[in-house]
């Protein structure tokens, strides 16, 4: 097989500009790029991209998982972060975790065996075992939503215990006393949070938690008008609820309109969030709105730190702000 | 550094086992897991991809290269494609073209160098070049919305003649004389083929193409709130729209409504794809249905049968159907 150094010399060119054309991270002319390409033709060159990649120590990508790609949350998230990649280069391949019976774990084994350079996981639920093996092949790991199990990370979230709280008192301050939940799926992040800061507002304004009244979905508009219903089965409904995300809140909303009651005069409606549909909706929806875009970034910035530093540094725990926005569902 | 056989003796199990571990695409016990994962730490032992890619031909990974992962019809795309890929233990990775200066070649040369076992390109131009490096890796691909400019290839599309052919009549037989057109990008399938049959719907109504009514967005809400800010600065307005897509036709409304005018009784308003969005906007917007989930799931079919050709098969080209969805917009 030849060499980079023989495709060189037989295009004329120098190696550097063999290794631009083949990685496509620098311009070339499109006559050097032809020429090139050409003589890689004649010669069956085929670049050894592990080979490459233990030279230079780098592979230029970042992988990203995510629990659910139809979630209008993730793709901002993934622009956010695409957007701090591309200033030092880097490519971001995008995983969606949340289809079928494939787990985290065989999605970060693919990542450590293509060697990417680092790893957002986005509000997905790792073990520490799924990530010796990041660990051990020296992947940057950044993670959204929750502290992973492992020493010295770096996390970047929303304080989901406040945002619920703030969610549900500000349902309480409208006068709502009968506020019911509904929450994400056990088991994934942030649920446990935003179930917690629900109960936590309740007690703070002297409320008991309704009997009932604290249903789990699964993160998606389906999951909540399931939900929705099961509560709308109570003798006595709520006046209020508070849906963990927007996309449940929605389906709540379809369910409380199926239903033939009104939002928000019969039942309000409060989400977290804030994606595009939140302000389609009709009524639109009051959410609690966290910065996709921004985290996306933030998670982008750490993850570049930590790829350049030659030791890992501190983990650090980023906090982004929440921010209620008010429209017509309450 | 150490062999897959050494771990394996050393850990008292099969290679087979171990490489089941490291690959994570079959189940291994969790204690026989700890026992490998031990010994590979033990023994220093980095796994390496592209010799276990080339023993095995296979690297389990397929890529898909969208334009914009914040438009909805795209992960809806990628559901589909990962539900095919799953039936045969495939992971798929989403590359997000559309942002930064990143060209589809640098995703294209990056997948190449990663060994996927298949590619699909969806809505992107590409050029003969591109694909060369793709075809001499023999990497499987298969295109969504166009064509490619290589022989023998697949593609899975709408037929988006007759899409906006079908639409721009809907809207003449809605009794509409001045129609307008809010294209896609100039240059990105599947801009020219909506924007031809608009017109061929116009000429075969035997109405003139208005002047300056055929103005080109990008895809976006917010190009299409600016096209039609455009349109709207005519001295005689249309009375219907015919938006490329549907995220152009919600920004058309947000312009409809925000220069004081109604929707459908002063601006009617017909999109493409019937994302999600298009059913909660008020008023819900008329679209013409693109089966995203379909195109995705009929494109992993094609790219596997095509990886597990011992001969690339002679190029397919397969229609999804089309369907008028008539909502509150019209």
């Amino acid at each position: 097989m030849p060499t980079i150094a023989a495709v060189a010399a037989a295009a004329g060119v120098s190696k550097t500009t063999v290794s631009h054309v083949l990685s496509g991270k620098r311009p070339v002319s499109p006559a050097t790029r032809r020429t090139v390409l050409n003589v890689i033709d004649e010669l069956g060159f085929q670049p050894n991209s592990l080979a490459q990649a233990l030279r230079s120590r780098r592979t230029g990508t970042v992988a990203v998982l995510v629990p659910d790609v139809t979630n209008p949350f993730y793709p901002a998230l993934a622009r956010g972060l695409q957007r701090s990649l591309l200033a030092q280069d880097y490519l971001l391949l995008l995983a969606d975790v949340g289809i079928g019976d494939r787990a985290v774990h065989a999605f970060l084994a693919d990542a450590v065996q293509r060697r990417v350079d680092g790893i957002v996981i986005a509000a997905l639920a790792v073990t520490a075992e799924d990530l010796r093996t990041v660990a051990r092949a020296r992947i940057s790991v950044v993670s959204v939503g929750v502290r992973l199990p492992i020493d010295g990370s770096d996390v970047v979230s929303s304080d989901d215990e406040a945002v619920a709280f703030d969610a549900t008192t500000y349902l309480v301050n409208r006068g709502h006393r009968r506020i019911a939940n509904i929450g994400g799926q056990p088991g994934t992040p942030p649920a446990l949070g935003r179930a917690k800061g629900y109960r936590a507002a309740l007690e703070h304004a002297g409320l008991d938690l309704p009997d009932g009244m604290q249903v789990v979905g699964d993160w998606t508009r389906d999951g909540g008008e399931r939900a929705m219903r099961r509560i709308l089965e109570h003798a006595t409904r709520p006046t209020a609820v508070f849906c963990a995300n927007d996309l449940m809140a929605i389906g709540a909303m379809d369910a409380v309109i199926a239903a033939g009651l009104r939002v928000p005069q019969d039942v309000a409606l409060v989400g977290v969030d804030d994606i595009e549909a939140a302000s389609l909706v009709r009524p639109a929806l009051t959410t609690m709105r966290i910065p996709a875009d921004e985290i996306g970034q933030v998670a982008g910035s750490l993850l570049l730190e930590r790829i350049g530093a030659d030791t890992a540094p501190i983990g650090r725990s980023i906090r982004v702000s929440h921010e209620l926005v008010v429209r017509d569902s309450t």
